[in-house]
């Protein structure tokens, strides 16, 4: 299975004091841009996998879904999205994105955030939720960017003036990486960009957006560090229709 | 209009020194793949924008294309596309590809090899080129990659250990990149692979295909050098269809 790296008690720890984690949606910049992915969320169907905390599946909720699925591996998120969801519509399931098991067509709409670059056998899932989908459903995923996951050495390069590089090696050799990000050897499987866009291609998918996201002026302004992803972004954005 | 590089002397004399222009298709390592994408040409009315010596447009007569209209901005290749070519079935025009007009649903191929990044008003072109193919036509492509065009200092970092990066920066400036290659300031134009692909999408194109190029274990067998292009690509191949 999957590294369940979210139930390993550091990452965890540190995942917690993230701003995504304490101010939910919100709190992550690339938010405004996957959600404008969607279309209207009322009287769908809707499935979350890798709901983390829930922050999602209770803002679908809001939105009019009629009914939420949240899937994810860690125990540990899934008991604080429960602990703060009182909702009977939104279910959440423990399970490996690795061997899941989907209803056929119970779908509108599957989402996923951040989740899909640590699943190893994707393209088995992406199958899946083909199948799981309705005919005319959305796919919407973001995942971290292949310029992110691809180096050696993932970090910037300040030269004597200041001026940042993003050094980039191993591009088209796909497979995991190990990198230490809250904890030591955090597994992520690095894809190419042409690898996802293709994987939803071959399966069925028509694709209908790519975004390599970065962030808008009124962003920088409010957090000027920001701008660096202008020089290499760290978010890949698809959406999708079955 | 776009610069007319081709048509300058000493970037002239260069290009034609290239692999790609003595040895024609087969001197171009990302061919293979990018001919992989195309249709069965027999019978097909074919145009090539951006076709140099004409080496597409003699081999897509070979392979049975009813017609072929090649079209490029130099004088100069076009001269010595003309001088090797007898073949009623091949025309040749002088136009720049800013300005283009091209008849409606006239063709069943368009395909052009490394040309769009030097054309400023590419959605505009792509836009004429749908209305020029054929209902279910085929649009194939290659364009520098994204990668290669983005950065202030285009070229491989090498540390102690003769480790090879390649210094990303700009990625999501769009825009003109002045670059020295063959001669000093030639112009290109940076777009994000994103950026290629939805052009297509909200034309109406459907794409079928996008390939991050780098070269087969045969070919690095056959020229060691090109493993580089494993560690960042060069080369974005793109198929769609009308």
């Amino acid at each position: 299975m999957t590294q369940n790296i979210y139930d390993n008690a550091e990452f965890f720890e540190g995942y917690s004091r993230l701003s995504r984690s304490v101010d939910g949606l919100d709190g992550a910049p690339e938010w405004p841009a996957l959600r404008a992915l969607l279309p209207d969320l009322r009287g769908l169907e809707v499935l979350d996998l890798g709901c983390g905390f829930g922050w999602f599946c209770r803002w679908a909720r809001e939105q009019g879904a009629a009914h939420v699925l949240g899937i994810d591996v860690s125990e540990n998120m899934l008991a604080r999205g429960r602990a703060t969801t009182e909702d009977a519509a939104i279910t959440y399931r423990q399970a490996d994105m690795e061997r899941l098991s989907l209803p056929a067509a119970a779908f509108d709409v599957v989402y996923s955030s951040l989740a899909f670059h640590y699943v190893e056998t994707l393209n088995d899932l992406m199958s899946r939720v083909f199948q799981a989908l309705v005919p005319g459903g959305h796919l919407v995923f973001s995942v971290e960017h292949p310029l992110y996951t691809a180096p050696t050495h993932p970090g910037w390069t300040v030269d004597a003036a200041g001026g940042k590089t993003w050094p980039v090696d191993r591009y088209l050799h796909e497979g995991p990486r190990s990198t230490d990000w809250l904890t030591k050897g955090v597994i992520k499987q690095h894809r190419t960009l042409a690898s996802y866009v293709n994987m939803l291609v071959r399966l069925g998918f028509v694709l209908s957006h790519v975004e390599e996201w970065g962030p808008t002026p009124q962003q920088i302004a409010a957090r000027p560090s920001l701008a660096e992803e202008l020089e290499r972004p760290t978010f890949l954005l698809l959406a999708a229709r079955r």
